[in-house]
């Protein structure tokens, strides 16, 4: 499909990241590039989904074929959607305008980072589909309620709440590169909101176990937190199958698998090497959102063969935004939705129903 | 064997495949040497040939050694093919005649392909073991029609149905390579057949699953072709032991198990992988080709062991020819040969009747 | 956590292992950091600790949490030791000075070499943290006993008996690098020991069968130890579970499961790979230590979650040492327990007995 | 134990294999050290020998080890035997005399090709432990008759019969190299024997099958061999256990599990991986001895633990000549011998009986 003229676009996602590898600087490279400490959990990912192996099925040809599907009561184009990203303006000055407006010509849903560098407003106004909101449990719950207050009122239909990251991961890539927050680059949505007086910690105390995890949340938390919006809710960061069937069990509305693209703990599984075990769990009573890894269409039929509703694409976004704005947002999800459209045809999927784990080899 | 006066001839087929990387064009090159995507399953195909391993038997000395076989009712020297490969004009002045007459010197049988560049009659001229056609279903039924009749007319002995690519696979080794259809290498085959009138897609309709997918053939369409010809019929492209009970079940009298060489869906498994467990569901019902990596005489007697009848070699005659025309395609069929014989000899088969699953290692 | 002015600071132990190859003199660092023969032990401890996946738990968050263990009758702010290395003055000029200094700073319990390049009494003067003390058993049981009376003396608590090397391994590297003990490096503790007359071997005679392992201990050796003195005995060495059961039945303390750092016979197994038999059939009785390989905190989890009571660091140590004297010490281990706690956080574990084989993804 | 001065010495066989490749010609070099083919059986002798995994067991000291067996009625100080290998003065100069006198100084007893360049009676007069003959079937039975009777007369006390090679191997290396037969390095003792008059294959007749397969060996050859002489008769190449338990049921003395190094068929198993099976088949009826692959005493103890009675060492022995001649063998044999007390010494094992399966690892 490629012309003459065309050689020198990029024909496939990890053609975007080694231009986006040259566009950005060393840090944000670093940022949003790099894993947590030696970043085998970041190769795994990707290592397991090539391993795995697609089973073809032959001639089933013939019209009515389409990537539909209902999600949360919605009707959506097809399953990829943009997985929340924060900062995205230190990587191209559209930030998450550029990435909404991109999501939104390809009618693929996003989820807005609390962290983004625009207001939550503008990004909802940037496109109809970025409906969805990503949150992180506060210090205070006035300061989450507020979050959430303000993203009802923006048209948000959706909340997905990261309970992966009580700390950091080793992010050593980032260490070395000399990484820092850009101070032109401001978290909108966290700005101004209700904050705990900060206690110094005693002589000797750990900022890990002492700081960080004496505030993290708890299951308690994620209870209040049901109890406070009508919007369903997503925990994601859930790789283990106990983890899942609990959070259903409180009343969850959907939960996304994910080992936060390998930037927390090292030596996590693969994403894609729990979902079956999660699906077995959860086994339809609520949606199962993936990401980690996904680059190709492939990916895609893979992650929802072991029984993923839909997929989250991260770092191919930003890759897309870096190198050419809007543009590389649309570019990047049209190559994904291509090459999930080809691999549905020649695996004689016709429909998302088709789909299912014969489709991959034991 | 080789002499000093020798030592530029290549000594095995991955000789040839450098000196054609050196030969061809980078555009020729990246569209016979390229897969699909990240070439995982071209790669996979050679590598589970090579990890796969033989037990050798001793002192099975003695006349009487041979490989002939028959096989469609027709007798064969060996087991070796020319497997169907489009557009050899790319590769060399000779294109299919000189692959036709390589492979004649070495009587071995060659699978004509749908989008030769020469025509059918001149190909089947050329040699004397050029007796069978491959062929796509035309979105017009007329039109592959005319293309079996002309083939029956033209002497052809076999149809071979490619099954497995109603669309393209993402081969973005040719797209990055610039690579399109060379002006004056023409598909002859194919021109003056009649054409359905081309509908416009509705906006946003998608060009995979509306336009290929709508018209790709069904099972329906291979039911058709049984009635329509008395030439034997050979699926090919079939990977799914279901898929190649369906095929018996209509009538179908052969199986070419195929990934289509990797150019098609990436993470396919390995032709190899599969070839036991579709040859213990056909269970003998009709003979299984083979094809997928075949470099070494070891990986004929290998394919063999797991159940196939034959094998058929692919980018290595194209090699051949791109290296030295007809003379390059017989001396490639040669040294595959003296290796299968050697093969042979070395794992104590005197005929291709000793060969079975017992020669494989668990 | 690293500010821009940092960014030259080492921010995980492999970049103290870089810089420490860049100041030690080449023949100082293949004593240091190489192993036996091919080093495919060597390696494989590192691997085998990547390919072990961990299994994380999420919001368990809250005040409470802590590295505190109870160990031989004392109590430690955390499980990491320093393991017992020989010559440190060979590494820095401080010796093994700084390592005490170092890891008292990071309340890191150390093992002192019998080997060490300064007197026992001087390295357990510097830290009250150095209060273990490793022997190999002497050609004569009185010496023996002189090192145990004096360590007794000098106050260490704990005896750890070397038993894994009755003959040094093949060490290829030193060889190849032309290493030799540096005069000016003595060990200190080894100097006017009782010694039983050199008999000269007979002709054609075996140094390593005649006189090495002629001379190399047994167990009536350790039984005859355990007499001797009212302090704790660890056995350090084991792989196999057979010896280590014997080693408990005869009323050992504890045991050090190591291979040695992969010094010793090449090809054995990885240490963590032998954890989980060797805790099983051990099931309590006694505490195990374990070494090989750790360099990163979700390593220490790993070993702890197989069985260990606490673990041993070795290289690492001697590296900080080399780049920084007791400093480098304490930030070798500052920045593994910190890693520690980041892995204890987002595994869900709030106290080391949250620690267990469901952390290990099987 | 190197000294300074002694840096540049080999401390290792693969040390011999190095300095070998930059002395011998690169013609030469591709001979003995080439494999089959693609050369994966010649890798995956050594991959699988260094996977194996051993156990050591610890505080098992004392005098009285030692490496001593007896062999086909014979003491040997140590079961290290040196290969049957064919043309060694294209190696160096001494040849096979050279080797004799190294293997000799070792106490190594030592196979003499039938294929040396030097005359078998001076060989067995080069050293006292050069007294085992290996030959392959001569098309003629009156040629191997006077084979086996010179061997007799000149005192050799056990015939080793080739029989995995009834065709050479795909010898790529050799054919790129540009190998020939140096007219210089003659057979010795294949001058002069009675051969049968050369048929001229018909017109496309196969040289492998028609030719060398016609005239190659059966098991009733065998037979008939064994009824012309009273040396014990080993043969060697035999990898099936079903081969194994064949030629014992005829009354063969010995067998010799080898894959030939790797230099005739590819892609058969390392020759230690099917050790077990046939050492189980086998249950002790007759001795095994091993070659493929050994470079570290481990290897050794290995071929040893999974039912070896001894080894062959093939190879380093021509790298070991081709560095210094008769010093550079002695030194090969020294150096494997040593490694292999080592390894005997830190598994805890006394002498040869000790050896058993426990040792690896499952």
């Amino acid at each position: 499909m490629a012309t003459p003229e065309e050689t020198d676009l990029p024909v496939s996602l990890s053609d975007y990241e080694r231009r986006a590898e040259g566009k950005l600087d060393s840090k944000a490279w670093a940022y949003f590039s790099g894993g947590g400490a030696d970043e085998i959990t970041l190769r795994r990912n990707r290592e397991r989904l090539d391993r795995l192996t697609l089973m073809p099925r032959v001639l089933r040809g013939g019209p009515g074929c389409h990537l539909r599907l209902r999600l949360f009561g919605r009707d959506y184009a097809h399953p990829i959607f943009v997985a929340p990203l924060a900062h995205q303006k230190m990587a191209h000055v559209e930030g998450e305008i550029g990435t909404a407006r991109g999501a939104g010509a390809q009618k693929a849903g996003m989820v807005l980072s609390m962290q983004a560098s625009v207001s939550m407003e503008d990004a909802a106004a940037a496109s109809p589909t970025c409906r969805w909101f990503q949150l992180y449990f506060q210090p205070l719950r006035a300061a989450t309620l507020q979050l959430i207050r303000r993203a009802e009122a923006a048209g948000f239909e959706l909340l997905m709440v990261t309970v992966d990251a009580p700390v950091n991961g080793v992010r050593n890539r980032e260490h070395r590169a000399g990484f820092q927050w850009d101070g032109d680059v401001i978290p909108e949505n966290l700005q101004n909101l209700p904050t705990a007086p900060l206690k110094p910690l005693p002589e000797g105390a750990s900022i890990v176990l002492d700081h960080f995890m004496a505030m993290a949340p708890t299951w308690g938390d994620v209870e209040w937190l049901l109890g406070q919006t009508k919007l369903p809710i997503v925990l994601k960061g859930i790789l283990s199958a106990d983890d899942a069937d609990q959070a259903i069990a409180l009343g969850i509305h959907g939960i996304a698998v994910s080992n936060h693209g390998g930037r927390t703990l090292d030596t996590l599984p693969a994403t894609i090497d729990v979902m079956s075990e999660i699906s077995s769990v959860v086994d339809g009573r609520v949606p199962l959102l993936f990401d980690g890894g996904v680059r190709r269409g492939t990916d895609i039929l893979k992650a929802m063969a072991l029984g993923a509703s839909a997929v989250m694409v991260g770092r191919p976004i930003i890759y897309g935004l870096s190198v050419a704005g809007a543009l590389g947002v649309s570019h990047v999800l049209r190559l994904l939705r291509e090459e999930f459209e080809i691999a549905m045809a020649l695996t004689g999927c016709r429909t998302l129903s088709d789909i299912g784990p014969h489709l991959i080899r034991r």
